[in-house]
């Protein structure tokens, strides 16, 4: 096996990663074709990149020539080729992904390298590489907080590789989740790399405005069509800053709030997270509550709800996963000791991310509690759905994950379905889309994700229905009293935040 | 001194509690000039138990008699005594108060009176006791949790008074927020009454109903037309709670919602208020990390709050007062221990408060650490705020208490302003209306209520600017950035939860 070749997931179309690594010519063509246009390019092909970049090269009223810039990479060179070849890297549920992408095949101004040598024609930068942070999972089991790092020195790296090469008047924007003082060193690389290369160092401008991409049906919108909170590392930076989105988002309708430094606009993303991390976090323990006297937690939650002041309450489930939830509050409160130099971590954030990371295990202890003698002979579970959160087909961090290691611990054979997954790239396990292959086999079902087709659905009821008796658990509030009322006619059914059925 | 009298706070009238308490006669003269209405008697002439007194003399659509019961104490006789001179017991800002209690009084469907006899006589019985948390303030010096305690003994005493005389076939409606289980126990109480007094024990009704009183111009409505949750002990109970709150709320506009037993509306209720202190507490932290990162956390959270996901944020500021979100976390942690029997405590929603109770002792400290020497000499504070909350003349469990009493250990004089309060009852401190006595022997100035009336308030600014240097602590986020400007020129100006200005 060659090691130099990156390959399609979606296709398993491979391509050989060049030795000499140089685009130069086929950048000069690209702009040559798009003579006259400003230059984007956007550091970062993935969810949030590959997106940015079309609508920018759609963008409302001006005509921009965008290179998505990614790593020649086993991971990533594919999805440059993909996008030159006239095939997008991401297959989406919105149609305007498509429609966008093929615009802009069509104007011929977008194009995919990996080569620097684009930084040198950049007019704006767009960065949008990923920065993770390192979790130890032990906390899981173990009594202690969450255990974690966070390294910037590769998002340093990309930082650094484009003050190697970009105009002196460049508009850097960042729009990756960073630690909150990121864009303020960012700022200092890019000038001491300006300084070293004998350019002007007041010249450049550089900001920070967060996207709140949503991969979904609302891919597009979710950028083109949405508020946006942006900053600068000076007066003049949040100035260009604000004039760039003003020609790629719908400002009219969904005005931008100007923070008065970085530093603001990053807290202000991993606060939005973690808020929401918090508010999972907060209901975990009323969900024991519940059970404990008899109460149903969903049922308290939506009449709650009623109130306008209490509307984004939470429910409890089987747990918190995703790429932004797991790690905003650790970003945040890692930047806060190490960046800010606070006297403390942010210790109730931090607790959050422990408290959800338990949820699957919880979920698991209760389903082995109340599992009864037909599951435990047959052991053969049906897992309904796998992606971490309803109706999309992400898998990211998703709590059904640990779910399904701690059931395959205790030797269960497990089929798992989802309509939006086909293969649990992180489990490497095929996935069924439909209910079909549940059948006397199995000896329990279990409902781990709220996508909206399981709720009232009658041919889903049918086939239970028609079923030898099995033991259900309802992890995430899908069943309502009628169908719970039903199915306890034949099944055991218990529901995770719920007292006695 | 006799201390056999109950005092008027607000007029002052003295009341002569009676040796003998007979008042027999009185109820049944009320009763015979209200021949054919069914009789309710509420529990308790409080913030709740008064206007719902009224409220229901006013119903929708049943002709009630509505007989307030209260203790002959020192604290109540005289709100008994008051009611019955024409006079209602709560000065309120929302004219509806006045007018439904001169029309009770025209119809002369409203008495008020200390007699247990009454109780003989209901229909209906409405719950509207206090039930208080003991709670010990050392934690917030120290480093451990709050510590508190729960006694239900005189809620139980009042429910048994309840069942002593009771018709048997009574409905008892609870509204007082209670540690979840304690309907259950009250149900038990007043069915072995029945059992002793020789009566059917299969006819009472018995439910639970909290409710949603917001003291202010919107008193009334906020019982009237506000969604309600409620059950009730078995079937026939919440059927009976339904029927009876359809007579006295809008429930065409503001619908009803059941829940499966009497646990899951105390549940209900405390959680509400537990979101919201958690919510509090959630941003402190957050408050702290803005001001070390030079960010202002009001404008952050203001851009947040855009997104519909995250309109419920909260503000930070000087702390959490009130009589709800001060305690009910408590009281639910502390049923969960003792009523419910669960495993453990609720350890986030006790941190809540615990962390909300220190707030003040920080902006304290905050004060301290900023104050200039011109404020320093002079140590003469002029507070304007006292209330909890904006707009409100309430001052339970102000934080503006705990401030208060730390500027008075460092021999701080102070005067206080509110526009809604003229005396300070905790403090007993008298408390201007306006800002005419704000002039040079002040060398502090300090905004510790959130009213709207000092918003944007450009007297206020002008009385301000004429003064001498003077430093200016904004505690809870009234000066906007413009004003922080104006107000810059001339004075130190430091605001919480804001970085560098």
């Amino acid at each position: 096996m060659n090691n130099n070749f990156s390959t399609n997931p979606l296709s398993g179309k491979k391509y050989e990663i060049p030795s000499t690594l140089d685009d130069k010519s086929g950048i000069d063509d690209f702009i040559k074709n798009n003579s006259g246009k400003k230059i984007i390019v956007v550091q970062g092909l993935g969810f949030v990149g590959a997106v940015m970049s079309i609508v920018c090269a759609n963008s409302l009223n001006e005509e921009y020539a965008v290179i998505g810039i990614d790593l020649p990479s086993t991971n990533s060179f594919w999805k440059i080729c993909s996008i030159n070849e006239g095939i997008f890297p991401i297959i989406s549920s919105d149609k305007k992904v498509e429609e966008f992408f093929k615009k802009s095949k069509e104007k011929g101004n977008f194009y995919a390298t990996y080569d620097n040598y684009a930084f040198e024609k950049a007019d704006v930068v767009i960065v949008d590489i990923n920065l993770d942070v390192q979790k130890d999972d032990d906390h899981i089991l173990g009594k202690h907080n969450v255990k974690y790092n966070v390294d910037i020195s590769n998002f340093k790296s990309a930082i650094n590789s484009i003050g190697e090469y970009c105009k002196e008047d460049v508009l850097v924007l960042i729009e990756t989740t960073v630690p909150p003082g990121t864009t303020e060193i960012s700022g200092k690389i890019i000038k001491d790399n300006l300084k070293k290369r004998n350019l002007a160092t007041d010249l450049v401008r550089i900001g920070h405005s967060y996207e709140r991409v949503m991969p979904g049906p609302n891919y597009i919108d979710s950028i083109q069509n949405f508020y946006r909170v942006y900053s600068g590392i000076d007066e003049e930076s949040a100035n260009a800053v604000e004039s760039f989105l003003k020609t790629i988002i719908r400002t009219d309708e969904f005005p931008l709030t100007r923070l008065k430094n970085t530093n603001s606009t990053e807290i202000s993303k991993v606060l939005e997270n973690s808020y929401r991390a918090m508010n999972i976090s907060f209901i975990v323990e009323w969900s024991r509550y519940a059970e404990e006297a008899g109460s149903d937690l969903y049922e308290i939650v939506n009449a709650i709800r009623m109130r306008p002041t209490h509307k984004n309450m939470m429910l409890p489930g089987i747990g918190v996963g995703g790429y932004c939830l797991t790690k905003d509050p650790l970003l945040a409160s890692w930047s806060r000791q190490n960046l800010i130099n606070g006297n403390s971590n942010l210790a109730m954030s931090e607790n959050a991310v422990t408290t959800n990371d338990k949820m699957p295990l919880y979920a698991y202890e209760f389903f082995k509690k109340n599992i009864n003698e037909i599951a435990l002979q047959k052991k053969n579970i049906f897992l309904l759905g796998v992606s971490y959160a309803p109706d999309v087909g992400d898998t990211r961090y998703s709590p059904v994950e640990l779910f399904y290691n701690l059931l395959l611990k205790e030797k269960f054979d497990i089929t798992v379905s989802d309509p939006f997954v086909k293969y649990w790239e992180e489990k490497k396990v095929e996935v069924q889309n439909d209910f079909t292959d549940l059948d006397n086999s199995f000896g329990a079902l279990v409902f781990t994700t709220g996508h909206s087709s399981y709720k009232n659905n009658k041919d889903l009821m049918k086939i239970i229905m028609d079923l030898d008796e099995i033991f259900i658990l309802d992890t995430i509030g899908i069943l309502n009293d009628e169908e719970i009322k039903l199915l306890s006619a034949k099944h055991e059914v218990k529901v995770l935040g719920r007292g006695d059925l």
